[in-house]
């Protein structure tokens, strides 16, 4: 059996995060004691929301503890079971965390069919990222047909989803996402009609030629410019979800100037988190693998291989160096 | 038959608005033509919204035209009727404008009755002002009972509906006013556990000891420093309504300096025009009609004589130099 390779939080960033903020450890695999299960992980997911956690001002989740294994979410198979809801052999998903192994007693582990889907796929499309694509849009945004939906980090592993449920939904899609390359793949495969590239000189121009409608729908995943320039164009009676706010995890923070465009444009703000809403997670697993299932639900992913890799790997993904969804291939 | 004594906008205010913006005008009163109502004026309600109509940025409304009747709310006795809905010595509410008189199409004009509640009320509680209470008490934040509802401007004439309407749905209603006259009123007659003095140099300190559970629903009338201390004490899956923000009508903007409250707290905010909700007034009407028939709901009033001096009312109006619902009698 081999050891465990384990990265751990060695101390907290001060600014921006660096792999130096992390060690690798080896640890031995230990065996299942009375009800747990030991699994072999084959994919880390890495998440804009890990960049909260490493620093320890109170938020939604509780700060990564220093000198533990980094959290995270994790697919794999099932090595040795004492817990009868599992057997040697089953594709799982969980919060398995940035290490080869670990042992669960079973809760927050679901067994999986990997054989429909991919097994990366449900830390993607059919895990959490598309979890909190379909409820930001259909529970806070819940577009009607013909409307203006606007997705910031449109081709990331949230965004990617939001663009192919609002077309699906007959909103039209609006993307923006920086760089030529992200915006082509949002306009040609996941459903937005245009895509605006956030680091063009003409940004604000192209926004406004973008958006002859206004919006109203935002799924705000970035904040920053982004942000402010789809606020510009905000109808009255829109919707905002706030998703994430990634220029923001290491930048300048993302602020509202004037509380009176609540009033001029009387539209809603609302800030959600996907795992406050754990019982609507199988009716938005059970659409999203049917669209997956059909082939009317596409994705990307950016693989790097190795855990040791991880700690880097977060911090490309929070400069936006990933290409949908960003994933850790643990050998 | 008297002149029509009329206050018009004569030019737009710069900064702060004063008197001189208005001037006073006499035309003869016209006969009613075909299908048209004459009303001769009892009263005239101020609000903060006119504010915001005398300039000429976007809004929801259309800016006040300049060298026209100034509008507003008027309740008064039809005097002759062409019109089949109406008859002379009704009582009726509408948006008669700044003027001793108005001719009417029937539009927007409503019969109500004057022996069951005082004939201003319509201007007051069982009318716009109650039916925004009504509105954004119910329809945004929707108290549970047991939970803190936060109202600023708690004694004025939305803000003391908010505070009776949250204590009947079994909220704890916590109110933000000026002085301690105000204060004491809130507490003792409006339905508050307490009410907290803005302009105490000891604010920040005495909202903290009114609210040792936070806050789940936020009535926002004012903005500014009422606004930031209630913010600071936001409890998850809090709701915001934004009605007004007079404090920022002539002062510095209200801003949210940090957008990843929303991502923390998990909460809605959102603005609101009770104008939007025309099909939901019936309903309100009903219910604040029946509180003060049952005297479950009381107010107060300022009332100033005569229509010369609406400009002067409405200068105080937007300093809270008014108590309760701020009136012009007309004679």
């Amino acid at each position: 059996m081999a050891a465990n390779l384990q990265v751990l939080l060695d101390h907290r960033p001060t600014a921006k995060v660096s792999p130096a903020n992390f060690r690798v450890a080896e640890t031995p695999v230990q065996a299942p004691g009375p009800g747990q299960v030991l699994v072999r992980h084959k994919f880390l997911s890495l998440d804009p929301y890990m960049r909260g956690r490493l620093s320890d001002a109170k938020s939604y989740a509780e700060p990564q503890e220093v000198g533990a294994v980094m959290g995270g979410g994790t697919v794999g198979i099932v090595e040795a079971s004492n817990n009868p809801r599992f057997k040697a052999g089953d594709a799982v998903v969980g919060m398995g965390g940035w290490q080869r192994y670990a042992l669960s007693d079973g809760r927050g582990l679901n067994v999986i069919d990997a054989k429909a889907v991919p097994i990366q796929a449900y830390l993607g499309p059919v895990g959490m990222p598309g979890v909190t694509a379909w409820y930001g849009l259909n529970k806070v945004i819940a577009p009607k047909a013909g409307e203006t939906v606007v997705v910031s980090a449109a081709t990331g592993a949230v965004g990617s989803v939001v663009g192919q449920l609002a077309k699906h939904a007959g909103a039209r899609a609006v993307g923006i996402a920086g760089g030529p390359e992200k915006c082509a793949y949002a306009a040609q495969e996941l459903g937005y009609v245009v895509c605006v590239d956030h680091k063009s000189p003409h940004f604000a121009e192209e926004m406004k030629a973008a958006l002859p409608n206004g919006v109203d729908g935002l799924f705000e995943n970035v904040g920053g410019e982004p942000f402010a320039q789809a606020m510009r164009r905000l109808n009255n009676f829109a919707r905002v979800a706030v998703c994430g706010l990634i220029a923001s995890y290491e930048g300048a923070p993302t602020g509202l100037p004037d509380m009176r465009i609540f009033l001029v444009k009387r539209f809603k703000m609302e800030g959600f988190i996907v795992s406050d809403h754990l019982s609507l997670w199988p009716e938005a697993i059970g659409e999203l693998a049917g669209l997956v299932g059909a082939g009317r639900l596409t994705w990307r992913e950016t693989i790097r291989d190795g855990l040791e890799n991880a700690p880097q790997a977060l911090v490309d993904l929070l400069h936006g160096e990933n290409f949908g969804k960003m994933l850790i291939r643990i050998d």
